[in-house]
């Protein structure tokens, strides 16, 4: 990591908000659902599938967390119509976890109601350490109920082994990422090849017990010891899928569908897309770098 | 590392002798057994265990080595009387394994006896490659007579996975650690990442077996290693410990204490520091150069 890179880390909230925008122009899809179906659309016509997120987290008012769940049920109706090959992710903060755990967890129950009703998908995001566990009782609460509902679990946290002996035997389908929210030592491994190597752990781990993974990576190491896996395993197409983020790598994109695995695209779209930029920035500060230079028309 | 640190570690010698004391303060628990017992009771109550290391080794009059056995059997009486958790570690060149491997091999059936009269243990230390063999035949020989006593393999020797094959078929209870003194290409592997592996080969070996493990190490992506192991092998917390050094990195030993991990620390006291010492310098020469600077009143 450069010298400039670092200080953007360590200052990302100093970075310009004109920087954030530029760099949400990059990740997100759009401030709007119209938008965002778009690109799902030119994502299918690639062969790849989506998963579609509204943007916004933590937020404190009711009113902000019914109206993201009727976004939601609009979507849903708009992926049928239009006849797309998409679900859904949702983040828990954004449907009231931190306002009160009952009422979230009833606000994921309607939105994955409404996929069970058009035979779709809800995923359930992972945030920070402060709501895994709350999140993972709302995810088996609202499993038990609709079936159709998977959950995240991170490679850099120190319990994600031992969540995976905990997940429902039934059909269990699991995105596996590295995390990137930042977590105490004592909560997190630290290190990137220990992050790395228990990505691997428990990603064999998922698929030596059956559970449908998405493998949420662009790490090309990761992809290889994924490949080795799938055939250590024997497993078809139909039993996992990669994952990655709109804005990251498309050649990597292009790469995992012509050897013929499915792949999927996240693509969020929303006004609240500020976070979401700031965690791709920490992530990615290159970006910012560039941002920066070009808009000082530096070369 | 520094160059600063790569000076210290090719010069150690040349270490002024007034660090190596700042650097034994921090490493060992005293130059008296009555320090060393209250280090131990301190562990104890923070929930830690304790192995104690009487300081010194390569002796060459069978005096030294008498009066090693002698303080041996009274740490284990004083452990007795106080109640403590520990056990103790052995190290065969101070019990006259350079003198004769006879009169060595009796000194520790003296030990041993004395710990199986208290129902308590003792750790065989290893050291260089020039003492391997007759440390393992000693380790067997004993082993045979009195069950409570256990050997180390180091990871950086080639022979490792070999050696495990050859433990004793009857409650084998083995350290693994990495391996500190400097040994001859043939003999040992040289790159870090190589050492790592074959921890994790031999670690993966010796669980596999059913032998009880002593995980001796600080490296994040050996701990993480270990746990996928334990999880890996569903082992229970009595057929395993992790174990660290005396001085070093204290949160971690939070850490996996707080995880529910049985951890042991090493706590070596004693007048013959000094050769101990440059071994953990030879590991962290950051702390010569701190207490360099500290002392010359550089900031």
């Amino acid at each position: 990591m450069s010298l400039f890179s670092r200080v953007v880390v360590t200052t990302l909230p100093l970075v310009p908000k004109f920087v954030v925008g530029h760099v949400a122009k990059r990740y997100v899809a759009g401030e709007t659902r119209e938008e965002a179906l778009g690109t799902a659309k030119a994502l299918n016509e690639s062969g790849a599938l989506a998963t579609m997120d509204v943007l916004g987290e933590e937020v404190s008012k009711r009113s902000k967390a019914e109206a993201a769940v009727e976004e939601y049920i609009r979507l849903f109706e708009a992926i049928e119509e239009r006849g797309l090959d998409a679900n859904v992710s949702i983040k828990l903060t954004l449907l009231g976890l931190k306002i009160d755990e009952t009422f979230c967890r009833e606000n994921v129950a309607r939105v994955a109601e409404t996929a069970a009703s058009f035979g779709n998908f809800v995923r359930i995001d992972m945030e920070d350490s402060s709501v895994t566990d709350a999140t993972l009782r709302i995810y088996r609460e609202v499993h038990g109920r609709y079936g159709n509902v998977g959950a995240v679990l991170q490679s850099y946290m120190r319990r994600t082994l031992r969540d995976i002996s905990e997940l429902p035997a039934e059909a269990p389908n699991i995105r596996l990422c590295k995390g990137i929210y930042i977590e105490p030592r004592a909560i997190a491994w630290k290190r990137f090849e220990t992050v790395r190597a228990n990505f691997v752990a428990a990603l064999d781990k998922l698929m030596r017990t059956g559970v449908y993974v998405g493998i949420a990576t662009h790490d090309e190491h990761l992809v290889c010891e994924a490949e080795r896996l799938i055939d250590r395993y024997a497993l078809g197409r139909d039993r996992y899928e990669f994952q990655m983020l709109l804005g990251v790598d498309e050649e990597l994109r292009r790469i995992l569908l012509d050897r013929g695995h499915r792949l999927r695209v996240y693509v969020p779209y929303g006004r609240d897309w500020y976070p979401y930029s700031i965690r791709r920035l920490r992530e990615n500060p290159e970006v910012a770098r560039h941002v920066m230079r070009a808009t000082l028309g530096l070369r």
